[in-house]
This record gives structure tokens, C-alpha cells and sequence, in this order.
């Protein structure tokens, strides 16, 4: 039997270079930039606290979050639906609400395919159109580049443990589990820019993201805590999507000035890339060893 | 509440012009086609009768077939799987064999998505690439074409009617069910003549592809039912994954005997494209009133 990481790692092997991006590069001009993600009912969320609004901004932002990840514009999606008899009453409200979360986010629904289902499923598949000079991928990063991240990592997850657990939170931390955002004007942006050497989106917690990209560059890292009001929240949480990326160490303040003078969330620079292939933390300075419980999908273990 | 059909409508509705295509196409150089379709556990298949090896063959052409009906040459896809308790100890045999058929196929397995769900969910996205000017849709249609498909229609129905209740059937009906091969030089070659003005695959049986044709073409056809030896079976059948196409009357012959000259299916002139909108059936030349009962998946209906 294989765990989920062992399919994604057959997946991988069966796949050519940099599938372990956020999305794959077709060879076109433009550069076409593809990415799929399912969503299950129950096991990513639960009907009882998504509307089908909020579901049908998240399922796509989250798609659309890896496009803008790659340096990429989202320009068009298809949607697959699996619907179950539960959801029937909700479909109507469910396409409304995706078909104007497609307009607001500039991106055209080009097609998809709708079937019946036992637990609700939504499978988007987004599509991104870049000059192949401005894509950034994971196994780029440099020792001694900056890491950065934008927005505040951990809130999605207080929203979550709030809405499963039926205790109050923060106005931000709910919208933040129900209504993503993805950072698409960020992405594009970040894309344009040399000093950005690797970029990826934040969907499984701060720890294991990093992981990835360090292990995709050969490379190494080390984080400062201090920068999170939440430790276990910012690193392990999940579903944050915001960026992380690596910037060269010479360039990074002029980066993080022009960043913050035009986008409303703050880009903040939280370690280092090293050489040594391994992560690390440090508090006031000092070695640190949090707590790591990487964020899984309701009982996503045993998969 | 929407019925599926309704659900197509309401996606269709929010789409760009000739979303009723088999695949999207994506202003580019070259142009890209793409499309999803989505196989869900009984109620496209059951794993009593499907091997991984035989539901990865079919996951894969089933898709390909869309990609070929639009006149492309297919190039990448993306799998995503959601994967059941019951399907975990099959995974490795069936990512073994969706890999392999890629492979066979001559396509290139670029990403995916996995997560776990209650019932084994395929949702596959198909790339392929073409000339612009060889792209074929299904509003293209002229009054006066000839209505053409290739291979034998209804076989795939039989197998299935067999392995659904336990019957005998021959060794080829039973393939045709399980391991549909997508037609996709036929396709592809299909694509290049000018002479052929429409096309799409047959996946919901004959006359109600016809009839999606024809309504895109604002057109109706004739269909000559003496070129079926299961009229029913044909008509209604479903999942056959032939290519549908027609063809300029005065260059009919040429383009035919050009066609089974060179590939083992045989292509067959089965009625024409008129200008009064119905679908009418013509037996021994006379008017001929079929039994119609729409193919649907397990329990499609209601929705």
C-alpha cells in the first residue's frame, strides 16, 4: 500500500523535470502554465460551515494561487463536478457564485465536466499565460538568498481549528480558512523581478513548503520564529497560500520597499537559504526546535 | 434543483463561444486543446469488472478521444485521482499502468493532484496541441455533408449490458467496453481535411451526439439505420469513443477510400446533414421510428 507521499512521489518519477512545481510549463508562446487541484468534500472541507460562495471562491483561488505562484496570469479555468444528492439544491448557487468569482478574478471558465458523486468534489483545473523569461519554479533558490513570505501565515488555520471546534475567532482568521485569496498581482509581480530566484505557494504549512523548495534546490534553510505570533500555526498550519520566495541577499530591501508601497499585504523576510540541506529555526537569535505536526487534511493519515 | 443537463446549460452559458466542443482551445502558438472529463466509481465503472490496468487505459483515451475529435494532436495530461479505503492496495498498479499507457500513447504525464474520497474518482485533463486552421468544432456543419463515423457503434453497449449482468458476450464487445483506444490518428488525419467540416467523438451514443452536432450547427440530420446490425444498441448505446465527423458530399469517396487505406477501422457514411432541424432515421429508405432511450450512467437519472 502507498502513502499519499509515495503517489505523489510515483507521480513524479513518472512525470519530466519540474512537475514538483505549482504548476506544470507547456513549451508555446506565451509560455502556457497549467495546475489541478481536487477538493473533497470532508476531507478538505466540510459543508457545514462553507457556503456554497466561500467554497466556490476557495476552490478557485487555490488554483489560481498556484498559477500566480509560478510568476504566471490566470487567465482560464475548467471545472470538474462531482455532485452528491446532498448538494443538488446547492449546485445552481455553487456555479453562480464560480462563474463570478472567475469574472472578478479576470479569468474565463473554458469548460469542465459535471458527474454524480457521493461526496461533493471540485476539481479545477487553472491555466496561466507568462513571458517564459518571468516563470519562476522551486529549484532555483541560491545559498544565501533571502526567504521571504507575503501575508501573515497561520491565520487560515485558527480559522480552521475555530470552525471545527465551534470557538470564537477573529473576523480575519475565518475569512482567511473560507475565502482565500491568492496573491495574483504579488505572483505576476514577483515574477517580473531578477532578485527572485525560486517561488512557490504556501498550501501545506511554512515547514513542509520550505522543505520542498529547499529539497528541490539541493539547498537548505534556516527560519526565524520570531517573526510569528503563532509558531505552530505559522509553520505547520496549512491552507495559508500565501508566497514564499527567495530573493538575492543584495537586492531584498529594495524589493520589500517597492513590494509594500504597492501591494496591501507586507512582504516579510523570514531566513535564509544555506547550503546546509537542512531546516532550521532559530528564537532571538538563538537554535530553536518547534514543535512539527505538519498540517493534514481532515484524517488524511493512514491515507 | 438542476438536472445535469442543466448544470452543462448553466456551465455552458458562462463560457466563451464553442464550449459545446469536445476541448477548449487557447489562442496560442500552436494552439492548444484542452479538456477534463471526470470518472467516478459506479457511476462510469465498477471495480468488479475493471482491472487498474484496464480503468487507467480507459481514464487515459477516453480523454484522448476528446483531443483527437478536435482534429489535435494530444501531448500532456494531468491525472488526478481520488483514492477510497478499498481502492489503496490498487493504486500502485494502476498509476503503474496509466504511466505505461501514457507512454504507449505518446503523451507526457505533467502533474496531478491526489487526495483521499469515498469512491475512486478520476479526473483527468487533457492537452493537446495543432495548427489552428486543422482545429475541427462541431458548429461547422453544412447542409447537404455527409454524416460519417468511424468503426463499429453499439459495441462498447453490448460489453457492458454483458458485464453488468453476467452474460457471454464476444472478446470484442468486452474490450470496446473496457479499453476503448481513442482514435487519435484517425483524428489527427481527420483534422487536415479541408473537405471534412465538423467533428466531434461519440461518447453519449449516436443520436444524441448527432443531435449536440446538429443544434451547434443549427442544422438537422438523416440517419440511415440499415448500417447498424444492433440498431438500438448503436443509436443510444453510448461510450463508444468513435469519431463523428462530416464531410463534403462531392469529396466523400475520395476521402474515404483515402481513409481505409491506411487505418484498420473502416469509416462509414451513415446519413447526411440537412437543413430542416430533426434528427430523423431512414430504414430500407423509408421513415423509421427508432426506440430512443438515451444512454445514461449508473443511476445518472435523476441527478
Amino acid at each position: 500500500m502507498l502513502s499519499e507521499q509515495q503517489v505523489i512521489q510515483k507521480l513524479t518519477q513518472a512525470c519530466p523535470s519540474h512537475i514538483g512545481d505549482d504548476a506544470a510549463v507547456l513549451n508555446s508562446t506565451p509560455s502556457i502554465v497549467i495546475s489541478k487541484d481536487i477538493l473533497n468534500e470532508d476531507v478538505h472541507f466540510r459543508l457545514r460551515y462553507f457556503t456554497p460562495d466561500a467554497l466556490a471562491h476557495k476552490a478557485l483561488h487555490i488554483n489560481l494561487s498556484d498559477i500566480a505562484a509560478m510568476g504566471a496570469t490566470p487567465k482560464y479555468v475548467l471545472l470538474g463536478l462531482g455532485i452528491p444528492k446532498h448538494f443538488e439544491d446547492k449546485v445552481e448557487a455553487f456555479l453562480n457564485a464560480f462563474t463570478e468569482a472567475c469574472h472578478k478574478a479576470n479569468v474565463i471558465l473554458i469548460g469542465g465536466d459535471t458527474t454524480q458523486a457521493k461526496a461533493l468534489t471540485l476539481s479545477v483545473t487553472a491555466i496561466g499565460e507568462t513571458d517564459p523569461k518571468q516563470i519562476k519554479h522551486r529549484h532555483t533558490a541560491k545559498a544565501g538568498d533571502m526567504l521571504c513570505v507575503t501575508g501573515n501565515l497561520g491565520l487560515a488555520y485558527q480559522g480552521l481549528q475555530a470552525l471545527e471546534q465551534n470557538t470564537p475567532a477573529n473576523k480575519e482568521a475565518i475569512e482567511a480558512c473560507l475565502t482565500p485569496t491568492a496573491r495574483i498581482k504579488e505572483g505576476i509581480w514577483l515574477g517580473g523581478q531578477a532578485s527572485v530566484h525560486a517561488m512557490m505557494d504556501i498550501s501545506d504549512g511554512l515547514y513542509l513548503d520550505v522543505k520542498k523548495l529547499c529539497e528541490a534546490s539541493s539547498l537548505g534553510a534556516k527560519i526565524d520564529v520570531d517573526n510569528f505570533d503563532d509558531i505552530t500555526a505559522a509553520l505547520t498550519g496549512g491552507e495559508d497560500y500565501e508566497l514564499l520566495f527567495t530573493v538575492d541577499k543584495q537586492h531584498v530591501q529594495a524589493l520589500k520597499q517597492a513590494f509594500d508601497a504597492q501591494f496591501t499585504c507586507k512582504m516579510n523576510c523570514i531566513g535564509e537559504i544555506q547550503k546546509d540541506e537542512n531546516i532550521c529555526f532559530l528564537l532571538d537569535g538563538k537554535p530553536f526546535v518547534p514543535k512539527i505536526k505538519p498540517f493534514l487534511h481532515f484524517g488524511e493519515l493512514p491515507f
